[in-house]
């Protein structure tokens, strides 16, 4: 059985950190599936999704790693040709991934006691995001 | 219900980036399958999968990535072990990872408007590869 | 049809790279599905999931690479606030990710020749972990 639900986020963008743990926790106990995955999918090419324990230290450290793996003030060639100025957002959502698949057992993510799910906007504004929650199971 | 279905792919490496999102959509129209997720799978340990917004720009940009993060030019413990030349590709495989899984809704992929997915063949040399997409819905 | 099981494995942290190919084989093979997609997921935030070609050089080159890209030895705020001193294997573990979904087909996974399936503990100290493996399939 499938059942697809989606996510409405209202997003500040330079690496703005959300966690979703919540609504996609309650989109499982309310899909009328016992055991089965989840699968967390970014529709959009400037933001990305994993999972991180949810405290805001560890906040800093994960946009300071995006900060020195992917610059903003090296150049890109997308804004040479394109002018937007997302051209690192791109490049680190490419290199995080737009997919996240998470087990359910008995209507319950299989999570750890510190471990979140998180979309993270690396666009550099605010946007209307939407996720695709695509339940599989029985 | 599941359906597999294979994308053989002749490749150039040295991080060549090939546009499958034909491919897959058109896997997932033919599969009689109408929701679900198709899981695109690498096999092999020298490519990766992601989606970016595939623009000349990007592509450019996403092998800079690459090329800083994981250098052709330093030691690789593989390259002495093993003459292969091609440790950098592993390394970079492993780090973008071999799945993707994205949903489908209405024998449609659930990508955003920029948004394809891609296949990115790390190896130092010309490749013949083969993804596995397995199609599991109703 | 679903079906769960769980792996338990002992590691010793600091980037053990630990080969669960078998496991998961294993547990594919008698779950009585013939076609279907595994997930691996890690249950916690200080450890991954990828695969890699299961050789020493390359375990050395993957150790290394997340030393360069993700060092022990910078400030991390989650070391400042919590006293753990982990704070760089969190962020290595939302790096890698931690799902991972493998085909299979007649019961045996898609894997490459050369392409193993492997479990990260970057933690700092030994850890007894717990895999969840979902099993999709008919």
């Amino acid at each position: 059985m499938v059942v697809t639900r989606r996510i409405g986020l209202k997003t500040k963008g330079d690496c703005h950190i959300v966690d979703i743990t919540r609504e996609v926790a309650q989109e499982v106990a309310g899909s009328g599936l016992k055991d089965g995955t989840v699968t967390v999918f970014v529709t959009g090419s400037t933001g990305g999704v994993t999972t991180v324990e949810y405290e805001s230290g560890l906040l800093s450290d994960l946009r300071n790693l995006f900060d020195r793996l992917v610059p903003t003030n090296i150049p890109y060639q997308h804004n040479l040709r394109w002018g937007d100025g997302n051209g690192h957002a791109h490049v680190r959502a490419s290199l995080l991934g737009a997919s996240l698949t998470v087990p359910f057992v008995d209507q319950r993510l299989a999570l750890g006691t510190w471990q979140q799910i998180v979309f993270i906007d690396f666009d550099n504004r605010p946007r209307s995001r939407e996720l695709v929650l695509q339940l599989m199971g029985e």
